[in-house]
C-alpha cells in the first residue's frame, strides 16, 4: 500500500542529514516502542505488520515485558547532538515529518507545548493593547517588489501559486513568508488620521518558506507563529513598541521557558529584510549554538513609505507611518528541547509541560490492584482540581519501570509512585525528572490533599527555576570574553560564544563569519562598563558583541 | 499611490454582486464614518484624504457634530438583505476584502467572534477526549488523486503551487482545501494495532478553495475553520463519533449562538465528497435562505482503503480502520450576523459578543465630567471583575448620541448610560439591543456592585434566551410542511422551507433543485410519527426531508 502513494524517492524528501538520522533511529526504535505509535514518516510504515504481530504476542502472555533502561532508544546527547534531537522529537512524539520535503506535523505533545507558549502570549499582547485578526495568506506577488531588501530577503524562499480554479492565474500568489507587504496594503485603506494611531494588532498564522536545510521545529518549510503588526505616529512610538515586545519575548523565555536569552540589537548584516533596527532574543542550545528564538522590528517609514500609508498629523499635514513588527514562532519548541533535555529525553520546564505530575500506580498481587488505583485516581483527582495538568497511567500493558523510563523521556517535571505500601501508610513517593535517580526521590509525601498540593506545588517551582538557574550557569561558563580576533577565533573553535567590543565594518563581520562560522547573534542590552576598543580595528568602540555559531 | 500597487481592476476583484453593492456603500459611508476608519478594500483609500479633512475641522470645534440617525449608512435589511450584510460587515468592522479576489481579511471585532467559537469548541473538543495538532497545508497532487469521489468534488477548487525556491516543483502542491487525504497519509504511519484506536484529533487552521460566488464570511477564497479527524476500530464507534460531533455542533448553535438549527443527514447527493455520510446543522437566516453550519461525516472506510491505513484487531487479523472527520468554520460568524441582525446593524448574543456591556458616560457641563467618569469607571470595573467583557466609551470626539448608534451598530447587547443626575443617585440606566427604544430601558438601576453585577447577568442571561426564542419562533413559522411537489413549489416560491417525506430518485432530487432552486438541505433527525408518501412519487418514505434555498 505504501508504494502506492506514490511518494518522491525518501532521498529526495529529506535533506542529507535526516535521512541518514532517521534511518537509524528507525532501526533503533525496532527494539521499543513507546505505547502509542511513533515513527519517523513513510519508513516506519513499512515495519509496522512486525511491530503489531510483536505487540500482540505481548498481549497474550498478559504484560509485555520490561526490556529495561539498557536499551535505549536515544543516542546519548553528548555523542550527537543532531542524532539526540531527532530521537527525542520521534520517541517523544513531538512530531513527524509531512510528505513533502522539509515539512513537518507538529502530533499533539509538540502541539500542546506551543499551545502553552500561545496561550501565555496571547495574554499578554492583549494587556499591551493589541487584537488578533487574521489576514489573507495570498499575496500578490508585486506587493513583494514594493520594499527593495524585503523582495531581495525573501524572493529566493517563495512559494508561488500560479494555477486557481483549473487556470493559470494572471498574476503568480505568493504564500505568506511573513506579512508586512499585506498588512501595509491594508493599514494604507485603514489609516486616515492620527486618531487612527496607534493601530496595534496580531495573528497567529503558518508561514511559507522555501528552505533548503530543514529540521523540525528549527527550521521547516511551513511553520507556525504569531506577527505582531503595529503603526505609529512617531519613531520614538515605534522604538518603544519594538522595544517592549522583545521586552514580552525576553520575559516569556526566562520565566515560561526557563531559557535565559540575551536580548539585544542585531548588526546592520543580519537585521531584517525590510527593518531599520531587529532586537533579538539569542539562546544558547545545549550544544552552544545559538538560537535567534524571538524577533522585534522597528520597521521605520520603510513599508510606509513603499505602499503610501500616510496620516493627516494633528496640524494637518501628511505623514507616513511609523512601524513594527514582531514574531516567535514553533521554532521555539525546539529552543526548548535543545535547552533543557538530556540523555534520558525531554526535560520540561514546569510551566511548559504538557503533564506536570505523571502519577505511576504499582502493584504485583491482583489483591492490590484495587486499593492503589484508587488511591492513585484519588490523588489525580487532588491535583487536578488544584489545577495541575496531570496524567495517571494506570495501563496493565507496561511494567512501572517501562513507565518511569517513558515518562522520563517524555519530560514530565514530577512523578509520584503509589504502591500498596504507600497506601496503607496514606503517603506516596516522588521524584523528579531533572534531579536523577535517589537523590531527587522523596518518601512519605502525605496523600492528604492540602499537604499534597502544597508539595508538588513547591516542587514544581522549585523545578521552575532549577532549570532556569543550570541554564543560566551554562550559558556564563561559555561565554568568553575577547579582545582580539584571536581570541575570538580560539573561543569559537571551543564551541563557545564571544564577546567583544566591536565598530569594524560589514566587511569585517562577514570575514568572520567565512574563517569561523560564527555570526554576530547580536549587540546586547547589557552592556559592560568603561571604555572599549574594538578586537578588529583597534579603534574605540561603543559596544561589545556577541558572536557565535547558530542555527 | 493607490496605482501604483497594480491591483487587477475593481471589477475582476469581486464577483459581480459585490462591486455593485462595495460601491454604493462606500458612497453611503462618505455621510457618516465610525471613530476608527471603515471601509472596503482598496475604494476607501482614494477618499481617505476628503475624509481626514473633514475630520480634522471638526475637532477644531471642540466636538464633532452628531448627524443624528436618520443619516444611515446601513441599507434597511428588509429593502435589500445581501446590501444589508455588506453594510453590517463594513460598518462594523467585522470584516474587508482582500487584495486577492475573494479572499477576506478579518478584523479584530469579528476576529473575537471567532475566538468565542474557538473557545467553547476547543474545550468540548478536549473534553470528548480529541487532541489538537497540526498537518502542513501542502499536500502532493497524487494524495487528492487517490479517492475517487474526493478528487471528483475537489480539484475544480483548488490552489497549486507550482514554483518553490524559484525552482518549477516536479510535483504540484495542493494547498490544502481540507486534510483527509494528508490525514490519513500519516495515520497509515501511526496506526498499527488495535490499541492505536481509536485515534482522535483536530486541527485549527486555514483552508483555501477556488470558489468563484464569494461573500464574506460565508465563502472566501480561504478560510479558518477546526477539522477533526478520527479513526475507529469499528463502523459503529465511527457513527457514533460522527453523531457526537453534530451533536456538540448543535449544542454550541443553540447555547451559544442562540441560532436554533436543524440537525439531521444530508441526502446522497449533498454527502461530502469521500464520505459514507454526512450530517449537518442547517441555520435558517433572516431571509430565510439555509446555511449550512457545520458538518460531520462518518468516511467508512474511503480513505482508509485509499490510503491503506490498517490495523491489527484483538484476532490478529489485518482490518481497515473506520474514519470521521467534521469542522466548522469562519462561515458560522456569517450565520451569526444573517440570524440575529436588524436595520440598526449586527445584534450579538451575550455569549459571542466581544462586548457585552458598553458603558456611555454623559456629561454637559465641564464640572460634570470628573464626577460621572468617575463613576462611569467604576462601574466598569465592577463589571470586569465579574468576568464581562465591558468597553467604556469615554471619548469626547462624539456625542452620546453618535455613540448610541455606533454601539447598537455593533449589535452590543446592553448599554449602560451615566450621566450627573445618575452620579447624585448612584444608580444607572440601562438599554437592551434586543428590545428597540423606550421598551428596552430601565432607569434607577444601583451602582452597588453586587446589585449591578446580578442585574446586568439576568438580562444578559434573558438576551441570550430571548434571541434564541425569536429565531425559533421565526424558523418554525417559515416551515411548511408539504405532501406534493405543487405545495413544495410554492413553499419555495414564498421563499420558505419545504417539509415532505422523500424516497425519490437522485434524478428527482437533482429535477427539484433545477426547477425550484430548492436543495435537500437534509432529513432531519426529529422525525414526525405516522406513515409517510413520498411528494414526489406517491410510494412509501421513511423519512421527511427538508428543501430550501441555500447560501
Amino acid at each position: 500500500m505504501v508504494s502506492s502513494l506514490r511518494l518522491p524517492a525518501l532521498t529526495s524528501l529529506f535533506s542529507p542529514s535526516f535521512t541518514r538520522r532517521s534511518t537509524v533511529s528507525l532501526r533503533r526504535r525496532l527494539h521499543l516502542r513507546p505505547p502509542l505509535a511513533a515513527g519517523f514518516s513513510a519508513q516506519s510504515a513499512a515495519s509496522s505488520p512486525t511491530e503489531t504481530e510483536d505487540r500482540v504476542e505481548s498481549k497474550k502472555s498478559g504484560r509485555v515485558q520490561d526490556r529495561g533502561s539498557t536499551d535505549r532508544v536515544i543516542t546519548p546527547r553528548s555523542q550527537d547532538f543532531n542524532a539526540w534531537y531527532l530521537d527525542v522529537i520521534a520517541n517523544a512524539e513531538l512530531a513527524d515529518y509531512g510528505p513533502v520535503r522539509g515539512t513537518m506535523v507538529i502530533r499533539p505533545y509538540g502541539y500542546a507545548m506551543w499551545e502553552a507558549i500561545q496561550d501565555y502570549l496571547n495574554v499578554k499582547f492583549k494587556e499591551t493593547g493589541h487584537s488578533n485578526m487574521y489576514f489573507p495568506q495570498f499575496i500578490p506577488y508585486s506587493f513583494i517588489e514594493k520594499e527593495a531588501s524585503h523582495v531581495e530577503g525573501f524572493s529566493p524562499e517563495l512559494a508561488l501559486v500560479t494555477i486557481g480554479g483549473g487556470k493559470e492565474l494572471e498574476e503568480k500568489l505568493v504564500v505568506r513568508p511573513t506579512s508586512e507587504t499585506i498588512v501595509n496594503h491594508m493599514f494604507t485603506q485603514w489609516i486616515h488620521s492620527y486618531r487612527d494611531l496607534p493601530l496595534m494588532i496580531n495573528q497567529w498564522a503558518n508561514v511559507t518558506r522555501w528552505e533548503m536545510r530543514t529540521k523540525p521545529f528549527v527550521r521547516t518549510l511551513e511553520f507556525l507563529w504569531q506577527e505582531g503588526h503595529t503603526a505609529h505616529a512617531t519613531l520614538e512610538e515605534a522604538e518603544k513598541e519594538a522595544l517592549q515586545m522583545i521586552d514580552v519575548y525576553t520575559k516569556f523565555a526566562y520565566e515560561q521557558a526557563a531559557i535565559p536569552v540575551i536580548a539585544g540589537r542585531k548588526s546592520k548584516v543580519e537585521t531584517f529584510a525590510g527593518a531599520d533596527k531587529t532586537y533579538t532574543i539569542e539562546a544558547m542550545m545545549a550544544d552552544r549554538k545559538a538560537l535567534q528564538a524571538g524577533t522585534s522590528h522597528n520597521l521605520g517609514q520603510n513599508f510606509s513609505r513603499a505602499f503610501g500609508t500616510q496620516f493627516t498629523d494633528e496640524n494637518g499635514l501628511r505623514q507616513h507611518v511609523w512601524q513594527t513588527s514582531w514574531a516567535i514562532s514553533t521554532r521555539f519548541v525546539g529552543g526548548i528541547i535543545m535547552t533543557h533535555g538530556d540523555d534520558a529525553g525531554l526535560m520540561l520546564p514546569p510551566r511548559i509541560a504538557p503533564v506536570q505530575v505523571v502519577i505511576v500506580p504499582i502493584w504485583k498481587k491482583v489483591d492490590e490492584k484495587t486499593g492503589v488505583l484508587d488511591a492513585a485516581s484519588s490523588v489525580a483527582e487532588t491535583l487536578k482540581n488544584a489545577g495541575l495538568k496531570v496524567k495517571l497511567d494506570d495501563t496493565d500493558q507496561r511494567t512501572p519501570g517501562w513507565k518511569f523510563n517513558f515518562w522520563e523521556m517524555k519530560g514530565v517535571p514530577l512523578r509520584i509512585e503509589i504502591g500498596p505500601r504507600d497506601v496503607s501508610s496514606g503517603s506516596v513517593v516522588i521524584s523528579r525528572r531533572d534531579i536523577p535517580g535517589k537523590q531527587g526521590k522523596v518518601f512519605g509525601i502525605s496523600m492528604e490533599p492540602s499537604i499534597l498540593e502544597a508539595y508538588v506545588k513547591d516542587r514544581l517551582d522549585e523545578i521552575q527555576s532549577s532549570l532556569l538557574q543550570r541554564a543560566i550557569s551554562f550559558r556564563d561558563s561559555n561565554i568568553v570574553d575577547v579582545s582580539s580576533y584571536e581570541e575570538l577565533k580560539e573561543a569559537i573553535s571551543l564551541g563557545k560564544w564571544a564577546r567583544g567590543p566591536w565598530s569594524a565594518s560589514d566587511a569585517d563581520e562577514l570575514r568572520i563569519k567565512e574563517e569561523t562560522g560564527a555570526t554576530i547573534r547580536c549587540f546586547p542590552f547589557e552592556q559592560p562598563q568603561g571604555t572599549k576598543t574594538c578586537l578588529m580595528t583597534g579603534k574605540h568602540a561603543d559596544e561589545v558583541a556577541i558572536f557565535a555559531k547558530s542555527y
